[in-house]
C-alpha cells in the first residue's frame, strides 16, 4: 500500500499503513464495481467450474462459468472431498470444539496432521485459515526464537500477500523490518552480507501473477544462513507427485531449520483451511505453545478436517498426477491463445492488464454478459491505473469453456 | 503481556509486544503441563459432555467428564445443528469455495447474515473465525472511518483478548493508542473528556472470568460519543429472548452508529465462525468493502453456515430459554458450593484461583485422575504467580457431574 509523506504532528504514525488513503482513493472502483454486479456475487455449485448466478428458485437464474475461484485443481466439489467432510461430522455428532487447540482436539485433527506431515515431508500443524496460519507465524519470526534466540530483521517483498504484510507494525515492534522491490534478490543478497541474522517473507506463487525465484532463495540460504517464510497457498498440490506444491517441491526431502512454508487446505488442495509445514521438532513445540490462533483461537473445524482427509487421498492416488497435467494442457491452450505477462509460467494465474478501472470494470461486466465470471483487480490488490482482470484456470475447466473466454476476451 | 524497560538501542521496538520474553518466562509452565497431559489433549465426543480420552480404540479409552470447552448451552452436539450442517454440505455438493468474500458467495451464505442480521437486530457479517473478525475491523476503527472521518485515539482494556490486544502496534502505525486498566471507567471519562473522538475496545464477558461494565460504558457513550468495540465471544447466546447475550441485550433495538459487537458462532452459539454486528448501512458497505478477511481471506466454509442456521432456528425456539435457565441453575449450583471471584456473577466461567504454577498443573492434572478435564491457566493468560483452573460450566453438565467436580475441587 501507499505511504504517505509524514507531518512532525503524527511521526509515530503512518510508517506502514494508511487505511484512510487507501480507502478514499479506492472506493469509486468498488462502489462501481458493487453496482453493476462484479463484487459479493451470490451463486450455488452445479457441475465443473458452472454456477448458478444470484438468489431466488435455481431454475430462473443464469448458468455461469467461473473463473474466480482458486480451486486449480478442480477438487472444491470432488465427490471424495464432500464425502469425507460428511463422514467426520457423523463420526463424531459434532462439527466443531470451542476451545483452543492447546486443550481439546478431535482425534481425526490429528491424523491428518499426521498423514499431511508425511505427504509434505515435514512437520505440518494445521489452521483454520491460511491468514491466521501467518498471524501465528509473524511474531515468532520477530522474536528470534526460530533463528537460535538472535532476532533477525524481517524483509518483506514489497507485493507479499496482505496476510504476511498486515503484520509488519506488529513485527517492527519487535525488529527492524525491512520492505524491498519484488523478487529483488540482490537486494536481499546486500541484507544477508550487512546483517547476521535475516528473514525473508516472501508468497511462493503470486495471487496477482507470477512467483519468488526459489533456487535463487535458497543459493542465498546455503550462503547465509537466511531463513525463508514462504506462503505458498496458490502453489499448494499443483506440482509434485504428491502435490507438493511450488514451494516444498524446490526443497530437499528434509526442509531443515530454516523454512518454514505455509499453504492453504483449500485452493489447489480442495479442502478449507491452512497449514504450516515445519522442519523439526523445536519448531513444532514452539509453534503448539506460542502461534497465537493455535492457542486463542479454535481449530479448522471437523468438516474442513474430514474433507482434508478425503483430499489426502487424492493427493496419493494416480488421479493427481492427471489433475495435474489437465491443468497444465488448459493453461497451454490459454496461453496460445491470449497474451500475459505470465504467458509460459505453467501457472494458473493469468492477468489481463488493462490500466484504467472503470475501463476493467466495464470488461469484466462484458464477459460476465457473455457467461464468464472473472476477477476484476483495482487498487490497493494493484497499483492505481494498474487495473485488470484476473483469470484462474482450473483442470476442471471444458477446453471449448477456455476458447470461449479466450475468444471474449480476445473480442472485448 | 509485560512490557521491558527500552533501552536507547531499540527505543522503536517494544512498545507493546516481547514474543522472546514471555516465552523464556512461560516455557517452563508449558512444558510441564504438556508432560503430564493436561495440554494437546485428544478426543472423541459421546454424549453430553462427556468424552473418551487419547487415540487408539475407543473402548481402551477412559471417559472424561469436560470442562474446558465454551459450548455453554450445550449446543455443539446438538442434533439440529449437526444435521444443518450435512445438509447445507449434501445441498451444495461442496463445502467450501476458495475465493474472497467480495467475489463470489454460497447464496445460504447470504440467507444465514440475513437470519442472523434479524435475531441480533443488527446488520451482521460472517467470518470464520472471530478472531478474523477483530483482525478486519482494528484498522478500520484506527482510520477514522467509523468515527465520522476523524481518527479516535483507541483505548484498550488492559485485559482485552488477545485477538483484539494484538492488533496495538496495527492501531498504532495509524493514531494514538492507549491501554487502561482493567474495567477502569473513570480513567476512560478522563480520556473522553480530553480528547474529540475516542473508541473503546474490551470484552463483553472476559474469557479469564468477569465482564465489561456496559451500563456504564454506554453513558459515556451517550455523555461523550464515545465508540464502542465489544467482543462478546464469550457471552452470545447466554442472555436475551433470543440469545442476543450478555453485550447486545444490553443496548436498544436501535444498535446505532457507535457501536460493534463482534460475537462468535461457536461457542454459546453452537456452531463455528465469528460475526460482526453492525449498526448502520455505510458500516456494513465499508466492512464488505474493506475488511481484510472479507476481502483477502475465505468465507466460514459451508458446514459452518449450516451448522449456524440450525443454531439459528434453536436460537428462536422455547428450546433456548429452557437452556438458557438449565444453565443459571448449573452456575449457581456450583457458586453455592466454590467460593471464586466470579460468585453470583450469572457467567459461566470460574476461576479457582492457586497462584504458584506448579501447583496449578498439580491439582489439574488430580482433577482430571479423577475424570474431570479443567483449563490450567498460567502467563501469559494471566500474571505470572497467579496460575488457576478455568472452569466452564455449561446447561449440558449433570446435575450430578457438577457436584462430583465441586467435591473434587474442595478436597484438592
Amino acid at each position: 500500500m501507499k505511504q504517505r509523506a509524514l507531518s512532525s504532528a503524527d511521526r509515530l504514525t503512518g510508517h506502514f499503513r494508511n487505511t484512510a488513503y487507501v480507502i478514499n482513493e479506492s472506493r469509486p472502483y468498488f462502489d462501481a464495481a458493487h453496482a453493476v454486479g462484479l463484487m459479493a456475487v451470490q451463486g450455488r455449485s452445479t457441475t465443473g467450474r458452472t454456477f448458478v448466478l444470484g438468489t431466488g428458485p435455481l431454475d430462473s437464474r443464469p448458468q455461469v462459468i467461473d473463473f474466480v475461484r482458486c480451486s486449480y485443481l478442480g477438487l472444491d466439489n470432488h465427490p471424495v472431498i464432500v464425502a469425507g467432510a460428511i463422514e467426520a461430522i457423523e463420526a463424531h455428532r459434532s462439527l466443531h470444539w470451542s476451545c483452543a487447540r492447546t486443550r481439546l482436539n478431535f482425534d481425526l485433527l490429528a491424523q491428518l496432521e499426521a498423514t499431511l506431515s508425511e505427504i509434505f515431508c515435514a512437520r505440518v500443524i494445521a489452521f483454520s485459515s491460511v491468514m491466521l496460519a501467518n498471524l501465528g507465524a509473524m511474531p515468532l519470526l520477530a522474536s528470534g526464537q526460530l533463528t537460535g534466540g538472535r532476532k533477525p530483521i524481517v524483509v518483506f517483498d514489497r507485493t507479499a500477500h496482505i496476510s504476511l504484510a498486515y503484520h509488519k507494525p506488529v513485527v517492527a515492534d519487535e525488529t527492524r523490518v525491512e520492505t524491498i522491490a519484488h523478487n529483488d534478490i540482490d537486494a536481499l543478497e546486500r541484507l544477508c552480507r550487512d546483517n547476521p541474522v535475516v528473514a525473508y517473507v516472501c508468497d511462493g506463487v503470486y495471487s496477482m501473477g507470477g512467483n519468488s525465484p526459489i533456487k535463487e532463495l535458497r543459493q542465498l540460504q546455503e550462503r547465509y544462513g537466511l531463513f525463508l517464510y514462504i506462503d505458498d497457498a496458490h502453489g499448494i498440490s499443483l506440482f509434485g507427485p504428491q502435490g507438493q506444491g511450488f514451494a516444498r517441491s524446490q526443497f530437499p526431502q528434509v526442509l531443515g531449520d530454516r523454512t518454514i512454508i505455509a499453504a492453504s487446505l483449500a485452493k489447489g488442495f480442495g479442502a478449507s483451511g491452512g497449514m504450516l509445514m515445519l522442519g523439526t521438532a523445536d519448531q513444532e513445540a514452539l509453534f503448539r505453545r506460542y502461534s497465537i490462533p493455535h492457542a486463542f483461537s479454535a481449530a479448522a473445524n471437523l468438516a474442513s478436517v474430514g474433507a482434508a482427509l478425503g483430499s489426502c487421498n487424492i493427493h496419493r492416488s494416480a488421479e493427481l498426477g492427471q489433475r495435474q497435467r489437465r491443468l497444465a494442457q488448459r493453461i497451454d491452450l490459454f496461453d496460445r491463445r491470449v497474451t500475459t505477462a505470465e504467458q509460459g509460467n505453467s501457472l494458473p494465474i493469468r492477468m489481463i492488464a488493462i490500466g484504467p478501472e472503470a475501463k476493467a470494470i466495464a470488461i469484466a461486466r462484458e464477459l460476465l454478459d457473455a457467461g464468464f465470471y472473472t476477477s476484476v483487480t483495482f487498487f490497493p490488490t494493484v497499483g492505481q491505473g494498474k487495473a485488470g482482470i484476473r483469470v484462474c484456470i482450473t483442470a476442471d475447466h471444458g477446453i471449448s469453456e477456455i476458447e470461449q473466454l479466450c475468444d471474449c476476451i480476445l473480442k472485448t
